[in-house]
């Protein structure tokens, strides 16, 4: 089989990248990284060369291009189906693919003011309209599924739908949007898996700073 | 098995709506359709009683609620595995989940300047900035997906992916977005379709006007 190559930004800044990465990675698939640094406006002209909609993540297979963070978890979980991306229980799939569209399609107002920074210093700030309610919706989202679950992830062991929301849970440190103890229960979990552990050590190598992204 | 259950809001102008309803028709699924309108503001209580995100569409399914419109063609896809909801072809599969998110999470300008309605004449409307970006990227992605698999549909047959789309094909007409051969081609393969006309049919006989999504 060829090569996997998974093309990404920064990964202090680049929220979408850490998905399909940290997904990838947790679940011990190879593939070859490609990190292509935002420049000015937080964008590169590569991105358009390399992906169809000029943004990253995207996965290069051979001639194929998989884009969309969540299209790649889904190419990946079909390429090893064993490797258990998502959950094996149908429900509890299909409760993890509804919370990881809804990750995909909303939490604009959380993602829009605060955007991820893997490196900044916990501070708070002011925060716009409908952030609360985004945070407020996300924390009954992740005590639902464990309750579930049993955790300590979202669906017991790591999968798919915690990749989707690893960026939130930065988010949701740096602005020190929450202190509820069953979310930081779960922001703890996800701190101490290995795949978060080292996309955080490559950040922390990293130099560039991206002012859009300095909240 | 236990009935599925898809609550949906006015065919007129539910987008989100149209997309699971019209992947189940295509292909034959047996499903009830709840309906209930929208009221002020374009929403109605009872989605919060019905549906974990406040919105739909939603799909019950005994005690299962599955939610976000793909997420609902994926978890059906599963329960018919044969319905060819998805091209079987894996390649076809990874491109149609890549198109399909691409609408999920994106296309903002275009469906916020441009809300569907289906009994709306045709006419042209001020376009804010982004929203002819976002047609020539659709334009982009239905030519090079015809041409790849030979048309009609976006990967040969009717599948998920132009389900995904079929709101759009709406959008482009009514407000007199392209008159681009190849694009109204496509259009004119949706609008013939069998379950685009069942739901057309119905849009017809609907009393309601929602003030919100008359632009
Ligand atoms: N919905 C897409 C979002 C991708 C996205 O917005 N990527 C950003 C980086 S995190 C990007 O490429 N921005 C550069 C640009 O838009 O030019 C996904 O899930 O992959
Ligand atoms: N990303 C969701 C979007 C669902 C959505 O926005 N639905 C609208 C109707 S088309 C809705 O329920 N609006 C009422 C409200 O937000 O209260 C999906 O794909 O299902």
């Amino acid at each position: 089989m060829e090569d996997l190559i998974l093309i990404i930004a920064n990964k202090n800044y680049s929220s979408w990248s850490v998905r399909p990465w940290i997904a990838l990675t947790a679940k011990g698939i190879p593939f070859r990284e490609e990190l292509i640094p935002f420049g000015p406006g937080a964008t590169h002209p590569k991105f358009r060369e390399l992906s169809p909609t000029g943004k990253v993540p995207v996965l290069h297979h051979g001639t194929l291009r998989v884009w969309e963070s969540l299209a790649i978890i889904e190419y990946v979980a079909e390429l090893y189906p064993d490797a258990g991306l998502w959950p094996s229980e149908r429900e509890s799939r299909s409760l993890a693919r509804s919370i990881s569209m809804e990750m995909l399609s909303g939490f604009r107002a959380l993602r829009g003011a605060c955007p991820m920074n893997m490196r900044r210093p916990v501070k708070a700030i002011e925060l716009p309209d409908g952030v609360m309610a985004d945070v407020a919706r996300i924390e009954a989202i992740w005590r639902e599924m464990r309750q579930r679950s049993g955790g300590p992830f979202l669906f017991g062991d790591f999968s798919a739908a915690d990749a989707m929301f690893a960026p939130v849970v930065n988010r949701f440190s740096t602005y020190d949007l929450t202190r509820d103890p069953e979310t930081v229960s779960y922001m703890d979990a996800m701190r101490a898996h290995p795949a978060w552990r080292a996309w955080e050590e490559a950040v922390l190598a990293e130099p560039w700073i991206v002012p859009e992204d300095e909240a």
